[in-house]
């Protein structure tokens, strides 16, 4: 086919053998590449097939936020099975078109295989950021803060209440916490606004877990980190699902869970700044601990002044079926 | 982790949320991507873990060659089994990040995610071309020559052997056409030579078979084809295997067939500097024809002087399992 209609950077999109892209002068190349598994990574009685495209697109946009990177070009790779009906092929794809077009991202290539089995999705995002503005996991400095947005654990809760509770965690008391496991936020725009104040030294999403990505973090940093329990974003519904479950809330707030939050690293002098800019984005920040000089040591401060090592464990793909 | 010593257009490799890449001024970015299915794409009993890995990067180099582009930096989105031996899966991607280092490319990051049934590997290939230069479907103007590199169909013969006369068909005589199948030939360095000859206007790569591919470039061209008969290059194994198989010659020459040979469109006045670039890149090419102003109608002309429509039929892969 000849080339699409399409922004002035896709010079060729899809239809030839490869699509010929033109990121602007001055600017890297930014590329990130993340799976879905059907039945590990969603659950098909849990998910519209809107919503598949739109969180695989969001898994894939986080690693963009973590990294401070401006999304341009996605490729699709499917492998579905030969009954798999048009429609909810072309509603999967069309949630996962409007994700990424909120972000300024759009699909300009893909494949599609048959399989006999479980169905699988594979997205590979490309897109830019300036000649060496794109943050890191390794540029965290001893006493820096450390931030994370919105609230980590919701997502690994709801999921964890779909599968324990079935029917019932439909319920519209815990919709919340399915929403943040079905229906993730993209916090790229945040990223952006925030590599502008110059305030965040080094990040990571939330793809595994608080505890296993801060370490993650810690690890190509060098560092460790104490979390101080009483400035953790008080979460009620989380609690209540905490005593529901019959799981410890730490668990919950550190373990298994991947909201597609972030983890900053905050230049102390620069924590206004950096408040400000989450404040003006609508998306909810906290300073929950800072970061040390004790390489690899994750640090609870709880609230009676106790310590402990930080209830950790990232999320182990080939555990979890 | 920090970024990985690697080529100075590598600016953070493996390990971190995404690549960062650097692709030279002046170029456009090329983006291609291409699955494989256990049980459809390879046949685990005939590829040995390292074929299989290479056989995917030339898939997706061939991708490349069609475009005149050249690749640079690679995702491996791998689907694999618990059970599956380590051992087996580094040697895949060893076999992978040989054959992309053979055309001058790395593997810059990925995504293992796991999987009950089939497995299934999916590789995004990046790269560049300079501005305007690459290669398209759609530049094939009637007149042209109709060339081709290699002799398409021995790829399609070596499966259908395999498939029909299961070990049989490892015998000394069939090596040539199961060698076409199971360790093809990457096309890059003389499409990356021809670009430098101006001689080629259009050009795509046989992923589903001769007659298939030929037509998408006729179609987005808008133009015809004939092909003479008498013009085929000769190859007398994959006349014994027609035999032996008891299918027609020209159903394995033109019929589906995943050769990662390439389709060229030929300026006549540029046929001799065309031929000598294939002679001095060792690779074989024969004009076999040119194109015509009659959109979409495929001809052979037969060695009786016969004109009939070209047997044609690209791979469907949901029809062969």
């Amino acid at each position: 086919l000849p080339a699409e209609a399409g922004p002035d950077d896709v010079v060729i999109g899809s239809g030839d053998d490869a699509a010929i892209l033109r990121p602007p002068a001055g600017h890297d190349l930014v590329a990130t590449t993340d799976a879905f598994v059907e039945g590990r990574h969603y659950a098909p009685a849990w998910f519209e097939a809107r919503e598949i495209g739109a969180r695989l697109a969001i898994a894939n946009l986080s690693d963009f936020a973590a990294m401070a990177a401006r999304p341009r070009w996605a490729l699709l790779s499917i492998g579905a099975r030969g009954e798999h009906e048009l429609d909810a092929l072309v509603a999967l794809q069309d949630g996962l078109a409007e994700a990424l077009a909120a972000e300024g991202a759009s699909v300009v290539g893909g494949n599609l295989a048959a399989v006999d089995g479980a169905e699988w999705l594979s997205l590979t995002l490309l897109g830019e950021t300036p000649h060496g503005r794109g943050w890191t996991r390794s540029g965290a400095r001893a006493g820096d803060l450390l931030a994370v947005t919105g609230a980590p654990g919701r997502a690994g809760a709801g999921c964890l209440l779909a599968r324990r509770l079935g029917a019932e965690a439909g319920a519209t008391a815990w919709r919340p916490l399915l929403d943040a496991w079905i229906r993730p936020s993209s916090r790229v725009k945040l990223a952006l606004a925030l590599r502008s104040s110059d305030a965040v030294t080094a990040a990571i999403d939330v793809s595994d877990g608080f505890g296993g990505d801060l370490a993650h973090l810690c690890e190509a940093s060098g560092l460790g980190a104490e979390i101080v329990e009483a400035s953790w974003p008080a979460d009620p519904l989380l609690e209540r699902a905490a005593e529901k479950l019959d799981v410890g809330l730490e668990v919950l707030r550190f373990g298994p869970s991947d909201d597609y939050e972030l983890i900053l690293a905050v230049d102390p002098r620069r924590r206004a700044a950096c408040e400000e800019t989450a404040r003006a984005s609508g998306v909810s920040l906290a300073i929950v601990g800072h970061f040390t000089d004790a390489p690899g040591a994750l640090t609870l401060v709880t609230t009676d002044g106790g310590r402990r090592a930080l209830p950790s464990g990232g999320f182990d793909h080939f555990a979890l079926s």
